[in-house]
């Protein structure tokens, strides 16, 4: 063996064992964690929330080192401004923490519970999942907008950022510990894994007995890497291949209003629409309005879709054009091309909308209504930690009840079982 | 390459398209009996166990092919007596099929739902998972079973059984098939995938996209092999060291009437105590009392267990025994070397009884009960799939409910999103 790979080899294992230490003392907090009051958590997000007001000086220093560095390496504007924090995006931060802290806490519910004829009283309660992985690209708020949501829920969370926000994280991350520590909770509630390697991610995803669950919040490549490698549970989010149906029964005006919300309010997120579908028996006069319509909007229009661009998630101002043959077909098309996110209809007939919904295999399905609804905040959770397009555990947006576990508790008086 | 190898690479090719094209065909059939009405499921029911009835000969000759086998292969009276059918068992699997015709429809239960202040009206409901692929190594029965409750929950499914069952379960499922084409239904809701080479378990477990959860039943090995392998979310079921805690203010008569009948009443079922702990308070009197009626039980007892007895799941009249100090050692034990599964404590301590309840970590917590309680039938579910000792999903004895997921429904008149 050579000698680089003798070093490679020893820092795999040094990495590995990081990860594998920060996942053993979040599993000791967690355990405290999960028998607090609402109050004492609540009380712990407002003085994380005064925290990160507090060190606003110093997390912008830090975020200002981050944008140094990516500005050195030549990332687009656009990346730069998905990184970048100010005093008001702090100050939203701060505010997120405290919505949070408003919530309903989901933890001790009791969602079924009976009396067995042999007197053992039954109940099954919430219960936190206990440490709960993060793997993210995103803006350095997901940092804080996770610990949030994953602290009132009674998890542990172990973060895995971007490095190109590496240094935001990490004063963010300290904020937060410092403001548990002086609640007298313990710090390993969250922590920041090192993001200066990628293998720190597959360590954490394959941390089985360590980690609960892990959450890749991400583009298609980093949810298939984790889905692939990952030996602990898993949630996928938000990849969004959504369809608008245009029904032959559709009121045009409807659509078109529709149609062009769901394709242009934020072309960039997984709610938006990439796929038009239209029903043949209206394309003379439905076809070249709607076309119009996104053609005004700055929408390029794929009429003749490849199969590639049937399957693709733009995520920008682009559209597959198709024509299908009455509902079935719409349905059909759905659900050969679509990543069952989010998938809407727009018709005034009862039993078309109602065979869509049924038919249709997705998390979402919009009778006339703009597919970027699926959004956790428009449901009215108050927060998302994202949207799963899975179906197992949770479907759909993903709020404080999905970042719970259950519990059967069985209480008796000496019962035992006779066959 | 060699040409024995170059075989090899295309019998596996083969294999894996077998069960993906198995796959693709449940996928169709799924989406077909997802939207049947309950009658119609419960009357598929009734003829699939007519249909068993009827072919009670050919199922019997069937299996006397697989106990040959089997006998000739050498094995052990208690795996033969697992394999075996005789009249009563088929009875037995045809009234099973009876009983989930008679459970409760799971599908189209509205979970959620609420209106928006901007007029959209949200529900959430249950949904069949779709594609469900069972492993298993267990008794032939098991393959009626799953397809029942796969099918009132509205879910195709794919059977990879054990090889040594083959015949049973072949002639079980065609069984089931010809009931299923007799009803007007897709024969494809149910298929057996070859046992005859251990690929097709992986193929199956990572048939993604195709399969939309994958449930091992069976061994640690098994289950170890699956979570290992899969690319398709899985359930990991039944692995059971459970404990029973025998606290200071424990009632020692139903201490031992527990601790006896949560050892010895199945000793190789999941839900078995393989674990004794007593508190240190009362060791000088509970420990000789318990260890005799242990003895006395058949039991072998060992009182300095090694690292690996105490996280061993004997699945035989064997026990390790520990004694602890309080509540709080007794939890920490559990949570260090239990699966997960079932914990029970023995106490008429009221604050000692919340203490285990809260902080152990595992499916079920028994207060004054046996471990033997955790069981779908005894929960009141009717019948189950497993019992999960995972955290995602479900947790605990698995029912209908169990084995679906959920799809949020949006009604608007024409909403679209601001910001």
């Amino acid at each position: 063996m050579h000698r680089r790979e003798q070093v490679d080899l020893r820092e795999q294992a040094d990495l590995r064992e990081q990860v594998h230490a920060a996942a053993r003392r979040a599993r000791a907090a967690s355990r405290e964690l999960a028998t607090l009051s609402t109050a004492v958590k609540d009380r712990a997000l407002h003085a994380a929330a005064d925290a990160v007001l507090g060190a606003a000086a110093s997390i912008l220093a830090a975020n200002a080192e981050d944008l140094e560095r990516a500005r050195a390496a030549g990332t687009s504007e656009a990346m730069l401004d998905r990184l970048a924090l100010n005093p008001q995006r702090v100050d939203g931060i701060a505010a997120g923490l405290r919505q949070v802290a408003g919530l309903p806490d989901p933890i001790g519910e009791v969602l079924r519970g009976r009396t067995l004829p042999n007197g053992l009283r039954l109940r099954q309660q919430r219960v936190p999942l206990g440490v709960v992985g993060i793997v993210y690209e995103g803006r350095p708020n997901v940092t804080v907008d996770a610990f949030g949501l994953t602290l009132k829920s009674g998890n542990a969370v172990l973060l895995r950022g971007s490095s190109s926000a590496a240094s935001s994280n990490a004063a963010l991350v300290d904020t937060l510990r410092d403001a548990l520590v002086g609640e007298n909770l313990p710090a390993d509630v969250v922590a920041l894994l090192s993001a200066a390697d990628r293998s720190t991610v597959t360590h954490l995803i394959q941390a089985r007995g360590l980690v609960d669950v892990a959450i890749p919040r991400g583009g298609a490549g980093l949810i298939e890497a984790v889905v692939r490698d990952a030996l602990v549970p898993t949630i996928e989010t938000g990849t969004g291949n959504c369809h608008v149906y245009v029904h032959a029964d559709a009121d045009l005006d409807v659509a078109e209003r529709i149609l062009i919300n769901s394709k242009t309010r934020r072309p960039s997120v997984c709610n938006a629409a990439e796929s038009l579908l239209v029903d043949a028996a209206i394309a003379d006069t439905a076809l070249p309005r709607l076309l119009g319509a996104l053609a005004a909007a700055g929408v390029t229009v794929h009429t003749e879709p490849t199969e590639e661009q049937l399957r693709a998630e733009f995520l920008s101002l682009d559209i597959a054009v198709t024509v299908v043959d009455g509902v079935d077909a719409a349905v059909a098309h759905v659900n050969e091309y679509g990543t069952g996110h989010t998938e809407a209809i727009v018709t005034r007939d009862l039993a078309a909308a109602q065979r869509f919904t049924d038919r249709v295999d997705a998390a979402a399905v919009m009778v006339n209504a703009a597919t970027s609804f699926t959004d956790g905040e428009q449901f009215g959770f108050g927060a998302e930690i994202g949207i799963s397009t899975q179906k197992l555990h949770a479907r759909g947006p993903m709020g404080l009840t999905e970042l719970t576990s259950t519990k059967w508790i069985v209480w008796g008086d000496g019962q035992i079982r006779a066959v």
